[in-house]
C-alpha cells in the first residue's frame, strides 16, 4: 500500500528575464491602492476610522485609490433576500443585487472623507472601468480601462472603487468577480495604474507562519515570494485569495499585507528577485538576519475544506481510472491529491482515493455513482472528517531532509498521516481533521518558526 | 385689514392643438408601464406578491416594463448611515449611496419574476437610458433612451428599472431626480416607450375626493384630469407628485393610480379631451353619470407642511415687499401664499404675511433677519401652526357661488381662514393646523362629495 506522490507542478519559479516593467515604482511619491474588507468597514465608525488612514496617506503625499468591499454582513444579508423570493436566483440579477452592497460602502467612505476636508469620489466597477467576460457570479477580469480614476486622482480626489464588482464586454451587463474578487480588483487596478504597491488591510497584522488561532506564537512573515504565497493560498491560508496573488505575479505588482488596525509593517509579497534585492541593499534588522538563516521554510498552511472520495474494488485496466477523472472534471470538480493503491495480484482490483473540496463532495458522489456499471467497482466512501496540513517555503527544493523532518514531527505529535503530495516548495499530508492543530502546532515547532515573544493579534472579525 | 388675493396661473387650462401624437396607445396590446412604490415592495413576500401580478399583465399579453422604488425602510436607513459618517454629505456620494436602495428592490423583483417562470431583467437607471442634468439630490430628467428595454421587451423579458435614478449627461456621475422621482421615471419611461399606458400602484384604491384618513366616506375618483390632479398634487394630496403630472400632461400619457393589493379599477388622470370621449363613448354606469353630475368639484385636498412667516412694520414704500421676496429668492425658498395688509394711514407701515414650506422656515427667518437694517421693518413672525385646505374642480370656474359655499361651510364648522388664494379650477384657505380636519370634512359634505357607503381601504403602509 505504498501512496503513489502526484506532484504539483502548477507553480513553477518565475521567469528571471521578467523585471519591472518602470522605475516608477520605486519613486517616492506616486499611486497607492488601499484594499479594505468588509470587516474594516463594518460600521459608521469603523468607516470614519479607515477614513482617517486614507486622508493620512494623501496627506503624506501619495495618491490614492481605494477599493472596498461591502459592509460587514451586508452580502449574506442580501443572499438571504434572494434565496426568500427565489430558490434558484438569476446569476445576473444576483449581480444586480450584491454589487449594491460595495456602492453603500464606497459611498459613505467617500463622504467620511470629504467630512476630513479631503476631496473623494466613489465609483462602480463598470465606472472603474473594470471590464470582464460575462459569467455572472465568478467573472474573470478582461481588461482594466481606469480612464476616470486616472481623471480624479489628477485633480487632486482620493478615488473609491467597489471591489468584487465589473462590466461584462458584451452585454454591458453588471458582473461580480466571486470569491476573492475586491483583492483581485485592487491588484488590477494598481497594475492598471502602474502604482507604487497594492496594499491589502485585514484584521491581522499580515502572514504569519501559521494560523495563531493555532499556534499563540506563529511569526510575521516580513517578505514572502508570489510563489510562496500562492501556495499557501492554495493550501488553506485565509489571507490572500489565489486569484489575487496569481494577478500580482503576472504584473509583478508588490503586495503588501498588513492590519487596518495598526500602523505596523505588515507582510510584503514580492517576486524572489525583488525580495533578494531589498535583502542585499538593506543592512538587516535583527529580524531579519533572523529571517534570513531560516528563509528556508516560510510557514505552515492548513485547510479544512477537503473531504476525500475513495472508489474501492476499481478493476486494475487501463483507462478505468481515467474513466473516474474525466466524469469527475465533467462535474466541473477541481481534485487536490489522488493516491491509487498498488493492485492486489490476486484479485485484479485496486482502490482510488482523491480529495476534493467539501462543497463538491455530493456533486462528485453523484456523478460516480452513475458510473458504477460502466467502470464495475465495488463501492464509493466518503469522509468528510479529513484536513490538510502544508509546510511551504521557497528553499526546500535544494534542502534534503525537509521531508523526512515534516513527516517525523507529524507522527511525533501522533498524527496518521493519510495521503502525500508535493510542490517543489511545498509538502503537503492529508491527516484527520480532528488532529490539525496538533499537526501545525508539532510542525511550526519542528522549523523553528516561533516568535520570541507573541505578536501575532486578530483586531476585527473573520477577516473575509 | 382686507386680505389681497393673489391667483396663480401656473397650470393654465390646456392648449386645445394639443391632441395625442399617435393611435398605437389605443391599441389593445401594447407596452405597460408599471410603478411600485416602496410599501408594494416592503418585504421578500411583497416582492413575490408584485411579481405575481406582473406575470398575470404579461399573460394577459402586455409588454410589462417595472419601475420600483427602494423596499420600505431603506433609503431612510441609508439617510441615517450618511449622517453617522458625515453632517453634510456630498450630494453626489449621497446619489451614489441612495441608488443601492432601488438597485437591490429591482434585482430581487427580477428574481421573484424569473422564479414564476417569466424571464425579467433589472436595468438601473443610466442602464434604462434615463439622462439628467447634474443637480444631485434633485436632477431633472433631459432625455430618456430606453434601447436597452426595448430590445429587453422585445425578446419577450419584462424590464425591471430603478426608479429615482439616471445618469447625469456631462459628468456620466449618478444622479437621483429627488421627491415624486420614481413615479417621474414611471412616467418618463412610458412615455419614450409610448406607452399604452402607465400604471402608478399605491396602497389605497386610487385619488379619492379627500383623504380616508379624515374622511372616512371619500369618494374614488374615476376620471381626473391633468389640471386638477396637479392642483391636488400642489395642494398636499400625496398620492402623485407635481412633477409627475407636469410630464404626464405634456406627454400625454394616461396615468392609471391604482391599489397593488387589489384588482380594482383606480382613478385614470387624462386630458380633458380624452374625459370627454370616454364619457361621450361609454353608456354610463350609475356611478359614471353620479360622477357627472358633480364633476364640477373633484375633492378636497390638505397640506400639513406649512407654515407662515409675518413681517411686521414694513415701511410702505415701492421696493421694500420686492426686496423683501427678492432675498427670499435667493435662498431658494418657494413660496405658497401671500397677504400684505391695507397700510395704516397713520403710520405708514403694513404687514406682509406670506406662507412656505415648514421645511424651509429656518432658512427664511435666518435670511429676513439679515435684512432687518436695510428694511427697517419691526419685528418677524413665525407660525408653524398652520395647513392649507383646498377646494379643487374644473367646472369652478363657470359656476359662481362655488366659493361662497367653501367659506361658508368653513365658518360653519367654527374654523377662522386665515388667508384665501385661488386659480381657476382651484380655492385654498389657510387655517390653524389642529382645525384642518373639521375643515375637511365640513367642505366635503358641503358638495356631496360622500360616497353610498365606505369605498376607501387604506392597504399598507404610509403611502409614499
Amino acid at each position: 500500500m505504498a501512496p503513489v506522490r502526484l506532484d504539483e507542478a502548477l507553480f513553477a519559479s518565475p521567469d528571471p528575464s521578467n523585471t519591472p516593467p518602470s522605475n516608477s515604482r520605486t519613486v517616492s511619491v506616486g499611486i497607492v491602492v488601499q484594499k479594505y474588507g468588509g470587516s474594516s468597514v463594518s460600521d459608521a465608525a469603523s468607516i470614519k476610522r479607515v477614513a482617517q488612514r486614507i486622508v493620512a496617506t494623501k496627506k503624506a503625499g501619495h495618491d490614492v485609490v481605494v477599493v472596498v468591499s461591502a459592509m460587514g454582513d451586508t452580502t449574506d444579508e442580501l443572499l438571504d433576500l434572494a434565496h426568500e423570493v427565489s430558490p434558484l436566483p438569476d446569476g445576473r440579477e444576483m449581480d444586480m443585487l450584491l454589487t449594491a452592497g460595495e456602492r453603500i460602502s464606497m459611498a459613505l467612505l467617500a463622504m467620511a472623507i470629504g467630512n476630513l476636508g479631503q476631496q473623494a469620489q466613489s465609483f462602480t466597477g463598470s465606472q472603474a472601468g473594470v471590464i470582464t467576460d460575462s459569467v455572472h457570479g465568478k467573472a474573470k477580469i478582461i481588461d482594466v480601462t481606469p480612464g476616470r480614476i486616472r481623471k480624479a486622482v489628477g485633480e487632486g480626489a482620493v478615488a473609491i472603487v467597489a471591489g468584487f464588482q465589473g462590466v461584462s464586454q458584451d452585454s454591458k451587463d453588471i458582473t461580480t468577480l466571486g470569491r476573492g474578487g475586491s483583492d483581485t480588483t485592487a491588484v488590477a487596478l494598481a497594475a492598471a495604474l502602474d502604482a507604487e504597491v497594492c496594499e491589502i488591510y485585514t484584521d491581522v497584522d499580515g502572514i504569519f507562519t501559521a494560523d495563531p488561532r493555532i499556534v499563540p506564537n506563529a511569526r510575521r512573515i516580513p517578505l514572502l515570494s508570489y510563489e510562496e504565497t500562492l501556495e499557501m493560498a492554495a493550501n488553506g491560508a485565509k489571507i490572500l485569495h489565489l486569484r489575487c496573488v496569481e494577478y500580482a505575479r503576472r504584473n509583478l505588482m508588490p503586495i503588501h499585507v498588513r492590519s487596518s488596525f495598526s500602523t505596523k509593517e505588515g507582510t510584503w509579497v514580492l517576486s524572489t528577485e525583488r525580495i533578494a534585492e531589498r535583502l542585499a541593499d538593506e543592512v538587516p534588522t535583527e529580524q531579519e538576519a533572523s529571517v534570513m538563516e531560516q528563509a528556508i521554510i516560510s510557514g505552515v498552511a492548513h485547510d479544512r475544506s477537503e473531504s476525500k472520495i475513495t472508489v474501492v474494488g476499481v478493476p486494475d485496466k487501463v483507462g478505468e481510472a481515467a474513466r473516474i477523472f474525466e466524469v469527475l472534471a465533467e462535474a466541473q470538480i477541481n481534485i487536490d491529491m489522488i493516491v491509487q493503491n498498488v493492485s492486489a495480484a490476486a484479485t485484479g482490483l485496486t482502490d482510488i482515493s482523491f480529495t476534493l473540496p467539501r462543497a463538491d463532495g455530493q456533486t462528485a458522489m453523484t456523478a460516480l455513482a452513475r458510473l458504477k456499471d460502466e467502470v464495475g467497482y465495488a463501492q464509493l466512501q466518503y469522509d468528510d472528517g479529513v484536513g490538510k496540513v502544508s509546510l511551504i517555503g521557497a528553499g526546500m527544493r535544494t534542502n534534503p531532509g525537509i521531508s523526512a523532518r515534516f513527516f517525523k514531527s507529524i507522527a511525533d505529535a501522533g498524527v496518521n498521516i493519510e495521503m502525500i503530495s508535493t510542490s517543489e516548495i511545498r509538502i503537503s499530508v492529508v491527516v484527520n481533521e480532528a488532529q490539525i492543530d496538533d499537526a501545525v502546532s508539532a510542525a511550526h515547532a519542528a522549523f523553528d518558526l516561533e516568535a520570541d515573544e507573541v505578536e501575532a493579534v486578530v483586531y476585527g472579525g473573520t477577516g473575509r
